[in-house]
């Protein structure tokens, strides 16, 4: 068993059982975002969060310790995502992306915001035009250092 | 000329003249998100916009006429980036891409966040541990229908 | 058991069963263009459709349950599709994709054409010096806005 | 000076005397999406409707010598497409492509739909949700045969 | 049971019986070329055809039924082929291709050859310096027409 | 100069004098498909045949001393060719590759058919449902030998 | 069972019981070189050196049998290769490729060294600063010819 | 003016004055692969070796300077080689790739063979049934270590 | 079972067992960096320090006398890393690459550092702003020979 | 004139007029690491420094305009390098990638090294059995937080 199969059975035990996301995070006690990335396979739980979401999935002991074990992280199967709604937010990186660079080193100067010390909350946005997802994501910005 | 040749004519000019995107969005009346990503060549300009874009880089007629023509789009160089900033946020889609898919399922059911009715706004947000960016994204819900 | 287990599933009754897709599509009660992709594990169907669909197939309830959970979409095995039907129409984006993209600027300005507000029909037309196949698609526009 | 060049030349003239596609298709008596394609280098013209193309634009007589000349075919700069517009069409494949593939053989048998006795037609269509585009293909339907 | 391990089968029963590819041809009323094709996953049988192949290498019902139905085509793991006697043919195109395209449009036009109403014939060629692999191609040509 | 300006310079001067290949053939005493190949830069001349050639086309005698040297061969800008004709070659390997192997090594046992001492002859087929491209390959058998 | 299944056999078998490729080779009665290749599934045994081969390695008689089919050959599982001895191979194509190439064509004119009528001898060169590794090649070679 | 170009220049020189590499190899006073590898931009010349090959070739001074500065080296323009010389020596290492690896640490242990402390030597093998090429290549074992 | 299923049995029974690296190595007697390597599939343990892995993680004879095999060595899943840990390294070469030569060749002259003879040793380098990672690589320095 | 040019122009100067990077470091008053890679075009020079490298390597305004603008960063021309000294570092990855990512989760828990809060030191390390690169890398240690 390794933690691919761990993501497996957590994905269809919340199938058959009809578990959501939110609910799950609630229980765990933290955002439903990051919540959702470790049960996919992409953050590390402690021991208490680890038994709580074994609990919820029905998961057998080895699960429940792989939980707690860092994963090789990536969660996509290929570098360009065939995914409708995953390649969208590539698609923003192809069109966006110089403009994400001359933004944030006009604002901050030279270095990035980090992909680790980051966190993120994505909600619903009611419009009569049509309800929008609203993604706010924030992270430290981290310089470049001369030495 | 090309719109590539023109996106180099406004980079070399805003080094040569010192000027900040947020004042060229200004002048042009949009947000500095949506005219930074023009002036590098992802987006078409009406002919007024086109105009003070021409003025404020000192562009001949010829690329200004250009700016006004949907342009091939798509940034970067490579399909995965090799620049650190932009990296991160393909990072981002690597280990958050099926936790974006499974939240966003689960609150709106099957579809995907448009691309194009879309928008973004990015701040810095003081913090004492370092000041972080802060990128909202919003973008309508489009669900897929059956016929 | 996950989607392609299901896929697959269905596949094999298919032809062991000699069912017709344009047959399950009646009985489902929409086209064949999407009820077909959506067998081919690439829509997702509601409890009741899924009912159905397990019923002509003698698929288990686990599949059933599987069919009305969002797919990982995205269903061929290459980048550039090796089969010589699927890679005509690869071919005619190859050949014709910036033909599309002049064409439809010229008439809609900037913006897309939906590939999830989307419908398409697919028949025979008869033809002496050899039938041909007819397609009509139909997305709906979608522009690029200021903001 | 190679066709690539020449589509350069076209592509330029174009946006500086505000020419439209339509119109060049007008004078050259064909289809906007077979004159089109010609322009961007895709098709051969003959004679006549190379002289008149190299007259639209005011082409010299090298360039309207490899109007008629038949080109390397192939538009695209990459095997996915990164612009959104034409990337639609490349999802469309991705997620519809095995759905083709089975209701074409359900139809037809084994064989292909021809890229080559192929025409297609792009229209507006109006609906009051959004304006659509509306596509028209038609190819020969083409068996394999035994031997 | 897919198409692929009705190939694997018939591979292993081949090894295992000693049958000739010529042999099996032979039985079935074809030409070797397109049988072997047929047996490698390649084309589609008919009933009849399908029984024949059947008995010659002991297949099950299930087997004989997927022969009958359209395979996803390909038949090579990678898109340059390892294998040297594939990769010689690879090679060729490399070589030859754009000699093919001038002197098939030299001699037709605009167009193709047609892989589809297509047949071939290999055979021994006795000569004193070394046999020689002869293979004959005819393919339909398909001229682009205009619209 | 290197041996593509040649090339470029060659393709450029045939469509400009409208040269046929087959008279180009006739004057250096070879067949059709070797001196194409040889225009198109992927084979070496002797003096005697450079200096033809380059009479024919109005080369100087850089271009001329440029196509007596062995060129570095491959002739297609990309792995997968993205020319419609040319595809059609390389879709005949991916789905015939199988089959040409197992015919070759059922005929001649373990080895390749030579794409070095290859001759090829490409000509037209009459045919009442349509012309007909025949091309005859011929390509030494060479066995992998034990040591 | 295919080749790769009998391959791993080997492999298996071999460091179980500790056999060694010379002695291999010796009881087969050919060189190391190319029986290791045989072993590793790239070449073709006759009956009586698969005989030997399934005694040594103790493979059951449908092992034996696939020992005698031509295989698809390429032993590497990706383009460029990860392991380091072997990647030092490739890095001397990429270094030295070139140099390679213009010193067989001083010397023997266009053409190349095959690669099939070819055998090699690898040996241990004994040196005071650190043994060597002595590896021979010898292919024939083989010129283009004009036709 | 880079390295490549003076790769560029030396080539063309060698073309129009009938150089041949193995006497500049003479005139520098080494091997013939290890100066032919130089002239091509993969290897380093001392400020003697540099003046020397600068004179037979006709190169200007700054040319000159930059034969004395490490290259950034890597001579082929794809990851597989197009060219059928080198392919061969590519298809050797597909080939061969893991007997190699086998026989080497048979003999050797865990290790590799550099490709910096490496030598080789390539002579013409005559042969009543063809010459053959004749390649020795002697690299220095490097023994993985223990720490 | 091959070397891959080994290093799955060891790293499942490091989690099920709750072990340390660090202890491992001190029993082997060995660098942490060296012993993780080799357990992860990378490196070739002797008889002694095999049978001591063997028992610490209680692995049957075979997996201890295939730990006494060179393994194919590559420990990475795709040829650009996706987790983010090891994507850092990544880019410090991606960015500091042609640092890393031009310094090196500057102090040295024409050559590589050995990622043979090497060794390396990672440990937590206390800090008030953040404790950092410290990493010490030590590596022969082999200079390109002339002959 | 971009930061490539830039960059273009201080390697030329640098070869023409004999400058070492580590004088070049002392001048601008910082470490020839950090120095190297920011004339290299990687990092971002202020005022001060970029003036001092003008001077040095004799710059024009625009570039020296251009030195302190951030760079789209990534110095190589591959995914995978072509040459063997930074080849040696990737190897370095591909080996012991796996390796670092345990020993640092179990010194740290979950998180990265940071590059860019990240300096380096290369010095000769002198060694009787031949002189060593060593490297020095420290990094600050990021952790994933749960949010």
């Amino acid at each position: 068993m390794n933690r691919n199969d761990v993501t497996e059975m957590i994905v269809a035990a919340r199938i058959q059982k009809g578990i959501k996301w939110a609910d799950v995070a609630k229980k765990v006690g933290l955002s439903k975002e990051w919540v959702t990335a470790g049960c996919l396979g992409q953050m590390t739980f402690d021991k208490k969060q680890a038994t709580t979401v074994g609990k919820i999935f029905g998961l057998p002991a080895e699960a429940v310790a792989l939980l707690q074990v860092v994963p090789y992280k990536g969660s996509l199967p290929t570098a360009v995502p065939t995914d409708p709604l995953i390649y969208r937010f590539y698609e923003l990186i192809s069109v966006y992306g110089t403009t994400f660079k001359e933004l944030i080193h006009e604002e901050f100067g030279d270095g990035i915001m980090s992909a680790i010390d980051f966190k993120m909350d994505m909600k619903r946005e009611p419009n009569a035009a049509g309800d929008r997802v609203n993604i706010v994501m924030s992270g430290k910005f981290l310089p470049y250092k001369t030495y």
